[in-house]
Order: C-alpha cells, then structure tokens, then sequence
C-alpha cells in the first residue's frame, strides 16, 4: 500500500521516487484516495527539490491516465499537428497558424485553454466572434479535423482530469512556477489531445511566466524531453514576450490582427512567428518538406488568399461567422499620444496586459465575465520613431472613465527615448 | 483581508512574515477559514526557509490565542513548576519529579500528552495505575494543584487547539521534523498550561527525535526563547537518549522504577536524572535557594520518604491505588541472555522502544490499545559487564509467542565487547 506521507518525506529529502510512486500519488489524489493537503505538501517539496526527467515523465503519464485520450493519427491516417504557447500578451499565433497550416493540406488540431490574468486565452479570443462553438464533443473534434483539417476547442472535461485538480491546488499553495509541474501540465494536455507533431512556443520576458532566456530554456528542453518521452516530434520556440506580441490586445481586436496576418497585413512580428511556427509544423507533417519549404508554403497560402478561404471555412464548421464587421466593437475609442519625439525604447508588456484586463478583456478570477469588444492597439511598437503628439497606442473601452484608466497605464508603459533600442527578432532561439 | 497564497509564496521565498500575518494564517486555519492544503504546503515551505524567532513567537501566541489559557501562578499566589521532555524510550521523569518537588513545597503543575510511536506517554504510564485518573476538568486542576502542591493531567481539550490540528496535519505531510514547530507545539502548551518555571528535557540520540547534540541545542534554544519571551523562566537538560533511561521500558514497569526511585533505591542514571531535574526546578522556584541546595532538598525528601509520602497521596487524590501491588503485570517472563562475556557497549534505544511498542506498550497508530503489564526491564546497561550466560534483561509479555520475538530483538540491541565504551554522564549539557 503507497503511504503518502513517505512519499512526501523522501521527495522533501531530495531522493528521486520511482514511476510507480508518482502514479500511485497521482492517481490515487485524482481518485479522491488521497487527500489535497498531501499533493500541496508533495508539491511544495518538488519546488524546493525538483523532479527528475524520469519523475517528470511518470507524472505526465499518471496524469494523462487519469482520463480519456484521443488518437488523432490513427483516427484520420495522417500525422496531426497542434501548437501551443505558454501564455503572452497579444498571443493570438494558434488563430492565424491553424488556417495556414490547414491550407497547406496538413490537419491542424488544438484543444486550448481559457485565460487568466494579464494573458488571454485562445477560446476567449475565438469566443469574441458571434456564433463561434468551442464545446465540440471528441468525437465532433476528431470529424471536423477529418473533414476540413482545422478544428481549435475547448478541452473536455474528460481530457486529463487531474490536471485541472493539481493546478486549481497549486494556485492556492504558491506552486505554481515549478518548471517540471508546468511542462507536465501542458504536455499532458497536448499529448492527451492526441496530436502527433507539436511546436512550443515558451514566451521570455517580463510579459511571460518566463522571465529570463535560462528559466525559458529548461521548461522547453523539459517540455521536450516529455514529448519524444511520449513519441511526439516536438519543436519549442522561445519567443520575445517584454512587449506585446503584434499590436492588438484585446479579443475581437486580437481576431482582427489575425485575420490580417493570415491575408498578409499583420503587423511584422506577428507575422514573422506564424510563419516560423506554421514552417515547423510543415517540416514535421507528413508533407516531406523541410523548413525553408515549409515557410515558402506557408507565405504562398497567405498570398493567394487560400489561407484566408480556410480561415472562413472554418470559423462557419464551428458555428461563427467569419466576417470581421460581425466581431464586437467597445463604444469608446481614447488615444494615447506621445509627449516628446524619439524612438520607442520599451513598451511594458505587462503594464499593456494588465490595461486590458481591468478594461474587461480578461478575467482576474475564474468567475469573471470577459467583454470581448474592449482593448488596446499599440501603434507603436519597441524601435519605432515618434513626433511629439503622435498616437501611440488605442484604448477601447466600454466608457469614458475606464478608458481614462486604462490610458494612464499605456502611457506608464510606454518609453521614449533619444536612443534606438537594440534590433531584437521575435524568435529568439529554437530548440530542437 | 488575508491571501494566504501570498503569505505561502513569501515564506517559500524566504521572506520574514509579520507576528499579524502568522496570526491570521493560525487562526484562520484553527477557525476552519483557511484550508489544511494552505497550511500544509505553508509547513513544507518553512521546513526548507525556517522561522525566525520572532516568527515563531508570534506562531506559538497565536496557537496558544486558539483556546483557554490557565493562570496558575495567579490562582494560587505561588510560583508554579513545570517539567517537559521530548520524549525518549524509559522516560518516567515527571512521574518521580513531580512528588519530589513537591515534597519540597513546591507547586508542581503538568498537562501531558499521550505516546505515540516507540515512545511512551507519561499519561499511558499513569493510567496502568489502577482507578487513576488523567481528565480533570481545568478547576479540578487548579485546585488539586493547590491543595496538595502536585497534579499531572492530560491536556484539556480547549488547550491549544491549533497545536492539535496542525501537529495531525504535519503527521501526514512530512513536516513534523521541523524544530520551529517542534518548539512552538511543546511551548505552546506549557505557556498555556500556566507554569510560571519550566525545565526542558530535550533527549538526544538513537531514540530520540533529535539524533545529535547540535540539532537538539538548537531546539532547545528555540524553546528557551520561546519562554523567555512570554516571561516564563526556563531551563534545558541536553539528556542522552542511545540507551533507554533507567532499566525500565513499558507503562507498569516504569511506574514501579519510578517509585523506587523516589524511594532512592532507583537505577543511578534516572535517579541522576530526577534529582538534577528537580534541583533545577527548586531552584527557580519562589523557595529562593540556588541548585546546590536545591539538590540537597530533593536528594532529603527522597532519603526521608516524604517524597514517597507525596506520592501515595498524589495518586489517591487521583483516584488510583498507589501500592505496587496493585499493578497490572504481564503473564510472561522470559530473560535474555549473554552469549558471551564483556562490556555492554551499545543498548540501542529505538531497538528497545520498538521491541516494547510490538509486545503492546505503546501505540503504533492512535486508536492502538495499550497492554500496560507488558515491556523490556534492561538489567545491564552501557558500561556494564557480563558474564557469559548472565541476564541482560527481562522481557514481560503477554504471550510466548511475543515474548520469544521480543526476546530476538533485545538481543539485536545490545552489543557485548571486549573493550569498554567511554563513560557518559545522563545529562550532557545544561542551557540557561
């Protein structure tokens, strides 16, 4: 019989336990057999004493035994591809990704997250567009990626289970930015989805739950590890999250920005890493092309507009429609002006994030209600020249004094200086 | 308002809270406010980052702030004496101390706890006094302690409450090691217990909690500071627990060497032990005598048999039956032997706290019974020496079965050798 307490007491003492044990815990806490105040002891210690590439891996596999899986690969006889970030400001990549990836006759299948705090969530960004359904059942999933090669929903319910317990625990025992617990949790998931190739995007900076290129760099290799652990081809991108992906923060607006991108108008950065990661995923499917292909592919779907026909194709298979005068609008639009002339030398992720989350963009807690037309569109971006009195940035709001608010803290964002800032790219490493 | 996340994350972090902050997360988990999973991942955390001082002082006033509090020095218009060990294998000191000191004319006043493990409680060892009885309400307490100077009692349940439920939630999580809370949970309950004078046995060794000097200096100093700052006068053995404390191990078998020892025929090291205890105790007391003195008061009142005298009194205004007789006895005696000639060099204390645990002296889980007859007499000890065939000790069982198993292990624990080991006094180091 497994006695926790030992578990917990070995793993405090630093001794690496073995896969039975992490599953025994595991399972038996996803079973209700043991209780949380015993996986919150267990999890503070794995802070303090971290888990092994072996520990990492049992834990994902305990977890994604703890509900249903899905087999993409077998269901439609093709290798699937999905993408995931860790979470930015502006992060809308997956949206524009699916539809050219798609379009380039490689099935594209994500279940994503909702958001919470200063970062979005995929679902809350599609759920801005009237009609759009992101409840599809496995089984609805799994047709419609067969049918039109693009589905992004909602994870069910059944869809590792334990997850959703061990997280909504860490987040109130201050365990939650334990590297080997956050690439457990998200490869569970993407390896749980079903899909076979998976490109990461880890976000670095002071926008990310990764502040620093090194903490990035051991959650992707670790991220990984897990993946070719479970047999997946796993690349992880390590990309800038110190300013804002894009220009547009907010979920209709970000929907928006990526219907842009996707017809070849987005903003540079933006459209620099959907074409990166759709050229990953290329060179991983069963296309036989490889990553300059690929990206050659990817920009020749944005071009002649199929990207755009798959994006509408799409977004009616779930319901939505597609045309961008349907999204929902805020009733105040406020601009924010530069004071002095010079070059934007930072613009705070962050500081952006949390303005759109107290315009309603997000939620600070589960139960918030999202208001999908409000936001912010950085005109201007890191390195970018400005005259005195020049936009910067748009706040849109659902009345005056909250975007009073809101553009305070834009200004307070916002830097500029006589110097121009080093030239930094958006994808600053990839491991493979 | 309290977010008990953050209070985690900053312990975990290594910041100091403020006395206010240790009291809302107390109190709020002793009034069911905040959940056993904060506090548990909150114990973790302080396992690795510690407490300061101030941090457990403010932890011990809230714990104690989670129920009654008794005022004995005040009820009575006398210093009142108190005496604590953390627990070893053999440890009947109270037992013998407390009439001593008595018989000395001084109050001595303690609430106890039970055994759980391969140490006994001073409460099981009682309640093998037939008709003894260790609930008295608080006023009973009180007024036993003032009419005839001496009373030992299990712990009220208004005492400390916190302290309870916390020590079973540390039970289970692997953080009850933790000198910090091994100190705020004794001081806790001897603040609130409301003895004005407490002495300290902190055991060391084998057998005990703390396995080296140093860790047990360090508690020991906890505590200290613990008492000084709620202006109590306070004082710490060091004491040697590798080998058992006196010959006798199991609840009726310590009572009598108890008694023989206030009647000054008990085993050097425990008389050793009792009487420095209580000239410690004498010698904070309001009797305004010094520990020399102290030494010669106790080392008279066992010479004279008034100690013994205060004893008998003692355990009838209990309800028991003092004489020894009376005592319950195990059906089974069977001797162990040496197999060779020499000097005891080790008797290893766990082995015979473990070996008396399964004959049925102690509880291994808390809802175990106790067989009070049964135990382990140890007639040789370290630095005695043995004939080839002589008795090393007595075991007392209730079965032949368990005493033949009990038998083994005796053997296990002692070591006999040519050399002799070097001599140790009972007491190792005294911290005022």
């Amino acid at each position: 019989m497994i006695r926790p307490a030992e578990l917990i007491e070995r793993k405090r003492n630093g001794e690496e336990l073995a896969a039975g044990e992490i599953s025994d815990l595991v399972l038996g806490y996803s079973r209700g057999e043991i209780p949380d105040y015993q996986l919150a002891a267990f999890c503070m210690a794995v802070y303090f004493q971290g888990l092994s590439g072996a520990e990492t891996h049992a834990l994902t596999a305990a977890m994604i035994a703890s509900g249903e899986t899905v087999d993409l690969g077998s269901a439609l006889g093709r290798k699937v591809v999905d993408k995931h970030s860790t979470g930015g400001v502006g992060d809308k990549t997956s949206i524009a990704v699916g539809p050219i990836v798609a379009a380039c006759d490689v099935p594209f299948a994500k279940m994503s997250g909702r958001g919470l705090g200063h970062t979005g969530g995929t679902l809350d960004k599609l759920e801005s567009i009237p009609g759009f359904r992101v409840e599809l059942s496995t089984e609805e999933f799994v047709e419609q990626v067969r049918a039109i090669g693009l589905a992004i929903i909602g994870q069910t319910a059944d869809l590792v289970p334990a997850d959703k317990q061990l997280y909504a625990l860490r987040d109130v025992t201050a365990t939650v930015d334990i590297a080997s617990l956050i690439a457990s949790s998200v490869m569970s998931k993407k390896i749980a989805g079903g899909a076979d190739v998976i490109v990461l995007d880890v976000k670095v900076g002071d926008g990310a739950f990764m502040k620093t290129l090194d903490e990035a760099r051991g959650l992707a290799e670790a991220m990984i590890d897990l993946g070719r652990r479970a047999g997946r081809e796993v690349v992880c991108l390590l990309t800038d999250m110190d300013q804002p992906l894009g220009r547009a923060v907010g979920n209709a607006l970000e929907i928006r920005e990526a219907v842009d991108t996707i017809r070849g108008v987005g903003p540079p950065d933006f459209t620099e890493l959907v074409l990166d990661a759709s050229a990953r995923l290329l060179a991983l499917s069963d296309l036989d092309v490889d990553v300059e292909e690929g990206r050659r592919r990817a920009e020749a779907v944005v071009g002649d507009g199929s990207a755009h026909a798959t994006y509408e194709h799409w977004i009616r298979a779930q319901g939505g429609d597609p045309g961008l005068e349907a999204l929902p609008k805020a009733p105040v639009v406020r601009t924010v002006e530069a004071s002095t002339a010079g070059t934007v030398t930072r613009l705070g992720a962050i500081q952006i994030g949390l303005a759109a989350l107290h315009l309603g963009a997000g939620r600070s807690t589960k139960a918030d209600e999202i208001d999908h037309g409000v936001g912010i569109v950085c005109r201007k971006k890191r390195g970018d020249e400005v005259e005195a009195g020049e936009t910067l940035a748009e706040v849109h709001a659902r009345d005056d004094a909250s975007a009073a608010e809101a553009a305070a803290d834009v200004v307070a964002a916002y830097e500029v200086a006589d110097n121009a800032p080093p030239a930094r790219g958006i994808v600053l490493e990839t491991l493979e």
